[in-house]
C-alpha cells in the first residue's frame, strides 16, 4: 500500500525545561512521514521549504523509503520558521515567534506517483490547501485522514466543514473537539462531530491517552507514564504517522485495526518526547516498538469474570 | 471480611451547570460507605454528626449493611456543612462557605466492635485524626488504605508524612502527587511516594481516569466518556469504597485484585456523577454494576499479534 502526506517541512527553535534547541528540523510532515517510514515503505511527502533547507535531510528521508518528489524547493525565499517555549507542566507553551515565509502562499502540487495512493495523511494546514489536495487525487484514497485545530475553527470554519465532508478520519485534542461541537461531554462531542463528516474522530489528549469513536463504538488507548518527558514538538503528529503507517502497512480499515493503529501511533508519541525533535523517532528499531506497545497493553490488562 | 470508613458525614449545598442542591447529605465517610456496601455486608462508619443530621440517613444505612455505631452525635451541635459552585468545565469549583461545627475537635472513638476489622478505609481528614484511628485498632488490619488532599500537604505535611509510614495503599489525584513529591513526572512522583511508606499508590486523575503503582507494577483504568456529569462531588470517594469494598468482598489484596477493584471503584464513581449527591449510588443494582464494568473493559479492549 502507498501513503501520502501532505503538511509542512519547518525549522524549530524550542525551549523546554530540559533544555534549548535551535533551528532543528521540525514541520508535520517530518514527524509524519518519519513515523509512517517505520511502518510503511512507500510513503510521499508533499510539502514547500526554502533555499535554506538541507538537501541531506531529504536524502535521508528517501533512503527510509519516504518520497520527497512533492516537495518544492522555492528559490530565493526561506522554509518555514516557528520557536516556543514550554511550560513546566509541558501541557502549554507559548510561540514565541512564527516566520510562515514559503507556506505563506503554498499551493501544494500532487506529484503523478501520489496522486494514487491508498493513504491520504492531511497534516494541520489552512482548510482550503488540505481541499485542494484531496481534489487533486486522481482516485479517492481508501482513507482519508485530516489534523487541524483551533486556529483553524477561528478563523476559517466555513472551509474547515467544507473538508469536513470529504474526509474519513478527524484528529484534534479535547478542547479542540469541545470548540468544534459545542459541547463539554466527549460523547456528545464526538455524536455531533461524527455528523459533520468523518466516520471516525480520534481525540488526541496528550499525557492523558486517546479516544476514537465511530458511530457504535469507543476506545480508549492511555498515555505510557513516562520518566522523562524532554520535547513534546510534534508528539501529536508522530502519532497520526503511526496510525497511518500501520494502517497502510496492514491495509485494514477495520475499527479493530484503528484500535491497534492508536497503540502503535500512541507507542511512537512516547519515544517522540524523548529527546529533542524527530531524534528519537529516526533511530528506533521494530523490537523496541514491539516492546513499547507490549507495555501499552500491558498497562490496562485485568481479568474480570463478570455474571 | 469486613471494612472500617473513617471520615466526614455532612450537609453539602451544591451548584453546578445543571442545576443545585440544597443541604444534601454528604461526606467522606458518606460515600465511601454507600459505595462499599454495594459489596460487603460488614462496613461500620467512624464519624460525627450534630443534632441536626437525619436519622433515617443512619437507619438507611444500617438495613444496607453499614453499621453507624461508630458515628458520635453530638448534642447542641450541628453537622459539617460545605457549600460550593462547580465552574462550566466541572473540573474545578470555587467553596463558597465551609463550617466545620461539631468536627472542629473531632476526636474519632473507635467501637470494640470495628477494632479488628480487616481493611480500614481513612477517608480525607486531619493526619493526626487519621493516625489516632490506626493507633485505636486492636489488630493491624490487612490493609490500611488513606486518601488525602493537597490542603494537608500544606498545613500537616510533617503528620501526613507520619500517617503516610503507617499505610498501604495512598489515593490522592495527579496535582497532589506532583505536589507530595516533587516531581512532574507521575513515574517519578509513584517512586518517591512509595518510599515514603505505601506499597500502592493510587492517582485519580477525575475524568481522565486512575493510575496505580507498586514497586515493580504500573496500571491504569480509563474514565468512561460520558453524555453527562451532573455533579462531580463524592466521586474520588465513592471510587475509593467501590475499590475497598471489593477488596473486602473478594478478600484479596494482590495487585491484580486491586486493579479489579479500581475499575469496580471507576465504574461506581461514574455512576455518582450522574445525579446530585449519593441518589445514583444508593438505587445500583448489581447487574447494572457488572454491565457498567463491562463498557471499561471493552473500553481499552484490543488484540495485538506481536512477534
Amino acid at each position: 500500500m502507498s501513503t501520502l502526506v501532505v503538511g509542512t517541512m519547518a525549522f524549530d527553535s524550542l525551549e523546554t525545561p530540559f533544555g534549548k534547541a535551535e533551528r532543528i528540523i521540525g514541520g508535520s510532515a517530518t514527524y509524519i512521514g518519519l513515523a509512517a517510514s517505520n511502518f510503511s515503505n512507500d510513503v510521499h511527502l508533499v510539502s514547500v521549504v526554502g533555499d535554506d533547507f538541507p538537501q541531506e535531510q531529504l536524502e535521508d528521508l528517501t533512503r527510509r523509503g519516504v518520497s520527497s518528489e512533492g516537495v518544492e524547493r522555492k528559490k530565493g525565499e526561506k522554509s518555514f520558521f516557528w520557536s516556543g517555549k514550554y511550560h513546566n507542566d509541558m501541557n502549554t507553551r507559548d510561540t514565541l515567534d512564527t516566520q510562515l515565509n514559503v507556506l505563506e502562499d503554498f499551493q501544494p502540487k500532487v506529484p503523478d506517483s501520489a496522486s494514487e495512493v491508498d493513504f491520504l495523511m492531511l497534516g494541520n494546514l489552512t482548510p482550503s490547501v488540505q481541499m485542494d489536495v484531496i481534489l487533486q487525487m486522481k482516485t479517492r484514497p481508501k482513507l482519508i485522514l485530516l489534523d487541524t485545530m483551533n486556529f483553524w475553527m477561528d478563523v476559517a470554519l466555513d472551509e474547515l466543514h467544507e473538508v469536513l465532508k470529504e474526509i474519513d478520519v478527524l484528529t484534534i485534542n479535547d478542547e479542540e473537539a469541545r470548540q468544534l461541537s459545542g459541547e463539554f461531554s466527549l460523547l456528545k462531542a464526538a455524536r455531533k462531530i461524527l455528523s459533520m463528516g468523518p466516520n471516525v474522530l480520534i481525540i488526541k489528549k496528550g499525557e492523558h491517552g486517546a479516544l476514537m469513536f465511530n458511530e457504535k463504538e469507543a476506545f480508549f488507548a492511555p498515555a505510557l507514564p513516562l520518566e522523562e518527558v524532554f520535547d513534546p514538538t510534534g508528539a501529536g503528529d508522530t502519532f497520526a504517522g503511526g496510525l497511518v503507517g500501520h494502517l497502510d502497512a496492514t491495509n485494514d480499515i477495520s475499527f479493530d485495526n484503528m484500535k491497534r493503529g492508536i497503540i502503535y501511533g500512541s507507542a511512537l508519541a512516547s519515544f517522540c518526547v524523548e529527546k529533542f525533535g524527530t531524534e528519537r523517532v529516526e533511530e528506533l528499531t521494530r523490537p523496541e516498538i514491539e516492546n513499547r506497545v507490549r507495555q501499552f497493553i500491558d498497562l490496562t490488562q485485568v481479568e474480570i469474570n463478570l455474571d
